[in-house]
């Protein structure tokens, strides 16, 4: 193609996630694992609650990050759930977690610069700072006894004078690994001496197994640390359609994240985040509810999994991803394509979410026991 | 702030629009004609189609480029109004047009680079560039006889190597200017000989008040040359507060433009796009009301303006603002501040516009004439 196109755009690669989706995307009967998302819609009282915002007429452009009372219904959230204190003016709506993402590279990354990420994780994040010229380096997770562990050495060693992000994802997308608490600490205050961006992903941190929350870095942050907590309605309310996310941020930033919501997309929908401040208010049946359900699918998979000859699961506390090895199949992209070509079933390869996930498939099991069953009951044959 | 931020994100301003906004905000009995929305809340046939779709359980991940049936629909959308075959591989539905805009800057503009943007014009246009690290260049339309006129040799020879975009909107916010199709023509042409991007902002394209629809420039460019056109829901349908457009681009570009769709905001909701379906298909009555609606607000405004001894009016033939002069006042922030405070009528300083807008101010007249009336009432005896 001859159009004049960045090189660090033409560059950008499609995910391997989506390579997969689309190879399955239409065959008839496919069970698909392979999507970062449940199998439930939105409830109705949510939908219900935008309906209600229309018919009021609340159609017109609205505050930049995001009416009053869902800010005020965040700020409820985290105090209820993780005992911390935010003021308003720290917190932002945004359209989907990505949207915050590509907000915080715009702030941070010139061209040269550099995000260190805890792999594997979700490619997406990559792409934001390779948009804004900037390079990443991936800190890789190891997989020890089933569990995965952060060695917090290697991952202050690959920052330098160039690094403007540390990335990590707590719950992780793939591995659910959680990161502790005091290495929260840590990287909160390697940040704060070397003036580095700490952007910590906490979109899966309601969904968790073996405790009531994950550790939240907003627990350990001062509110004038270099400190950013990513969050999203998608996973948490079963509102991956509606791309509502939000982001808590130091105090005295409000007006650059305004500024760049205003020129990024023009703020967000005022009818879609009445039905955001419903779900915070009302939702947390439902969400429950889901908790339950994710945690029968996870028991059904690692014990269907786990007693397949060639496979060995990884324990998972949080999310809704399980990662596991094929013995003999050190290729999970050739591996991702064999199932979902012949058992008709999609999972993500493992080497699409960077370095510490090659020879892993990653299986969401945000879906019912019947479906995850019947997926088990089609790989068995591949797997055993 | 100490925190580790990017020079040219520092450096971004607020917009002067917003700027007037917020001084009038929450002011008692105000009359904000200042920002570019009408007073119509989006009509209910609209919100029912995007209830049902909720309720349909439409409430996944979709499309990146935005759900078929909306694809299909805008093509059939240009085809109708200006005869143009679009395939369905050149349209992308984003989060607004500003978000087509920021996704067009991350392909086009590298540090350095710049954008030649024809001024006046809506000032988050330049952002987009300087965001990506991009200079702006403005040619300004010359005011002559009540009208807008631009010199194409002006804007061509503004242009260098380093030139990556030539932007102009058409009809223009804040002028109304609608470019002759010949100027579009010779635009196509010059930027298919040096390979720069013609993005033609055609957001207000129905509104217009002479003829059936203003030029696209989709009628001048061919399927590879490097020109996209921007459009939205937001004007033509009442639905600012929807966030919902779309851009038409070059044949082959749709991979590019789905990976920074995902990477930005991870696509669309594909409840909103079920009534955006449903405002192309249903909307005509009501794009006709609202196109009378402004009409008669234009009418008013020109005639009560232009009765008022210090004002000189220009012609507004398209969009819905009206740019006015007043004797002895060159510069408009400064009137504009005064008049939302002791007129309190609220409307925008032509300087918010960049070089060319000076010394205008910019009403809004997408409201009642009643509404109208009343501000005029307010406003003459500063103005006469």
């Amino acid at each position: 193609m001859n159009l004049p196109i960045r090189q660090q755009i033409e560059e950008l690669e499609d995910s391997k996630i989506v390579d997969v989706w689309r190879r399955g995307f239409g065959k008839p009967g496919l069970i698909m694992l392979g999507v970062g998302e449940g199998d439930l819609a939105t409830p109705k009282f949510i939908a219900d609650a935008a309906y209600k915002s229309l018919l009021d007429g609340e159609t017109f452009y609205t505050h930049k990050r995001g009416i009053p009372e869902l800010r005020q219904a965040l700020a409820g959230y985290h105090k209820r759930h993780w005992g911390v204190e935010i003021a308003d003016e720290r917190i932002a709506v945004t359209s989907a977690g990505m949207n915050a993402m590509i907000i915080i590279m715009e702030i941070a990354i010139d061209a040269g610069d550099n995000m260190v990420a805890v792999s594997p994780v979700w490619p997406n994040i990559f792409a934001t700072a390779e948009i804004m010229g900037g390079d990443v380096r991936m800190v890789s997770l190891v997989n020890e006894a089933a569990h995965w562990h952060l060695d917090l050495d290697k991952l202050f060693g690959a920052c330098d004078a160039r690094t403007k992000v540390i990335y990590a994802a707590s719950p992780g997308n793939p591995t659910g690994w959680v990161m502790p608490a005091e290495q929260m600490q840590a990287v909160v205050e390697f940040c704060r001496r070397k003036n580095i961006w700490f952007i910590c992903d906490e979109v899966y941190g309601r969904l968790i197994y073996d405790r009531a929350v994950a550790p939240s870095v907003l627990q350990f942050a001062r509110p004038d640390d270099p400190v950013i907590a990513v969050n999203s309605f998608s996973k948490t309310w079963a509102m991956t359609g509606w791309r509502l996310g939000w982001m808590v941020m130091p105090k005295g930033l409000a007006p650059v994240v305004e500024r760049l919501l205003e020129f990024n997309t023009s703020g967000g929908q005022p009818f879609l985040q009445r039905a955001a401040v419903t779900a915070i208010k009302d939702g947390e049946p439902f969400v429950a509810e889901q908790l339950a359900r994710f945690r029968a699918g996870r028991d059904l998979v690692t014990q269907r999994l786990g007693g397949m000859k060639r496979v060995r699961v990884t324990r998972t506390d949080a999310a809704f991803y399980l990662m596991f090895q094929v013995d003999g199949e050190p290729d999970s992209h050739k591996l991702a394509i064999k199932l979902v070509d012949e058992a008709r079933v999609g999972m993500a390869p493992g080497a699409a979410f960077g370095t510490g996930g090659e020879g892993f498939l990653r299986l969401c099991f945000a879906s019912s026991t019947k479906r995850l069953g019947e997926a088990m009951d089609r790989l068995e044959p591949f797997l055993n």
